[in-house]
């Protein structure tokens, strides 16, 4: 395997995907590199209803499917690996692997962010029968059905209004007993009628038969251990970027994601980067994919700029 | 028909359609304003290979009959009006058209841009069929061809650069003796074996049977005119940005085009802009969709915040 290439693409969700396809296409020289399946965070969704393209939706495992054909079909070369560091020597940029080291004048960073999971019994054999990490995703699919969101940040409260929308009642469940969200959007839940809270309180396991049925609650406080009947939980307890590896080499913000331009661009000329792991990326996979395609246009441009 | 909504879009292409998807699905009463036939310039398109989850590719009027379907699937209530004008009164934001004035804090603009044509004989009638206004969209389909590029901007020498790639000989016709583009991307072009010049030369009809085979070239100064033999022909002569109505009421750059962060949030609060319309949008249809979800997502959150 060569390990001299004009573009270095890190990761393998639509970010990564849409990336190589339009380099492959514009003929670069392209590495992808993935640690594990192609695909991304996106292969785990049941049901993908808001990626334009696909009126009647299509399970994210098949939309992930087609990207990586695509991918394919025009020629990238992927290569699986743990990535453990990246140095900048000049204008060229070494990526070191668990395979060895690569080098190229451009890098994209794609690598996505994780999800902080409860680890909790359920949590997993649920998840798109009911276990969902994402209201935007989801909310549609539980119409005037009662839900719970666990979490008490910004995101998690968010997650709450926008589900208000639709569920029939939506109750927040938090482990200490005050939000950690901002004033403005606490009253905002406060306010909204359809929105109930419960204080000091885990959510010890996930249970039902083909779809989620009830929450084992657990109290804190009182040690009181309850069963909630809810149709769905939203988990909102933190997503965590896979930015380690960059400390000290691209500029992050205070939660460690990569700080870009609307060009993806990043403090570094010639790094890029797309998708989740962007600061204020919305976390979708339609623009998960138009910052990949962003990212290799202006990646192309520095290379021949 | 109602004249107060949460969100207002403008425009009726892939950057608007997607917002519509978002914004509907987030039930927020959602107003879409446009002109002509929704689809925006992608329904023009003969082939699309590089929208990801389309590994087939697809034609740009099925894609944008999709989107179109899936935003109308969604509830998104749209009006076919021609929009005059912006303006900001407090929160509020007032969107004045040929069929009255529409009010909603939040407005995402994705009116697009016009390319500027030749408007030569031929030129329409070959559009998909030898005829391209861009290179990353199409230059793989004239592999080892002889293309032609008319123009000698920036973008045009750019173009010239990627279809060198490609074909088997890219001629840049300009109607000038020398080129607009930076040196740099001018020595890239003219240290580029593939790549060739005519000057003072002006297109004045692309001819043909199915494809096109042909351009008749007339030199401005010696008034000889010719017939140049190609397979295709790509025109890069600018676009035009539909920002007129908006001078005084966002940021614009020198060329018209609305200046975003990577929010896709404008110089006004409530006010965002997404797809082509935005300043270094790479024009590509998958880029502008994922603008879409993004101005969608952040337009709920000035609401909600």
């Amino acid at each position: 395997m060569d390990n001299e290439y004009q573009l270095i693409i890190l990761g393998g969700g639509p970010a990564a995907l849409t990336a190589g396809i339009y380099a492959a296409r514009s003929r670069l020289r392209t590495l992808l590199i993935e640690k594990g399946m192609l695909g991304g965070l996106i292969a785990n969704a049941e049901w993908v209803e808001n990626f334009p393209g696909f009126p009647d939706g299509i399970s994210g495992l098949e939309l992930a499917g087609l990207m990586q054909k695509q991918a394919e079909k025009f020629g990238i070369v992927t290569l699986y690996a743990e990535v453990t560091g990246l140095q900048v020597r000049g204008r060229q940029k070494i990526v070191s692997t668990t395979e060895g080291d690569f080098i190229a004048p451009a890098v994209i960073i794609a690598c996505g962010s994780e999800r902080i999971n409860l680890d909790v019994p359920g949590e997993k054999e649920f998840t798109g029968r009911g276990v969902s990490y994402c209201a935007t995703c989801d909310a549609a699919f539980f119409k005037d059905r009662p839900v719970a969101v666990v979490g008490g940040g910004n995101s998690a409260i968010s997650e709450a209004l926008h589900l208000a929308k639709f569920s029939s009642r939506v109750t927040v469940i938090h482990r200490r007993d005050q939000l950690r969200a901002s004033r403005i959007v606490e009253e905002k839940a406060r306010s909204e009628p359809k929105i109930d809270f419960i204080w000091n309180t885990i959510v010890e396991a996930i249970e039902g038969t083909e779809t989620v049925e009830r929450l084992r609650l657990n109290n804190v406080v009182t040690g009181l251990k309850t069963d909630f009947p809810v149709k769905g939980v939203f988990i909102s307890i933190g997503q965590r970027p896979n930015t380690e590896f960059l400390k000290g080499v691209v500029a992050l913000d205070a939660n460690g994601y990569i700080i870009t331009n609307e060009k993806m661009e990043t403090s570094v000329p010639g790094i890029l980067a797309a998708g989740d792991i962007r600061a204020n990326s919305i976390r979708q996979t339609i623009s998960a994919a138009g910052d990949g395609a962003t990212a290799a246009v202006y990646a192309e441009r520095y290379l021949t700029g």
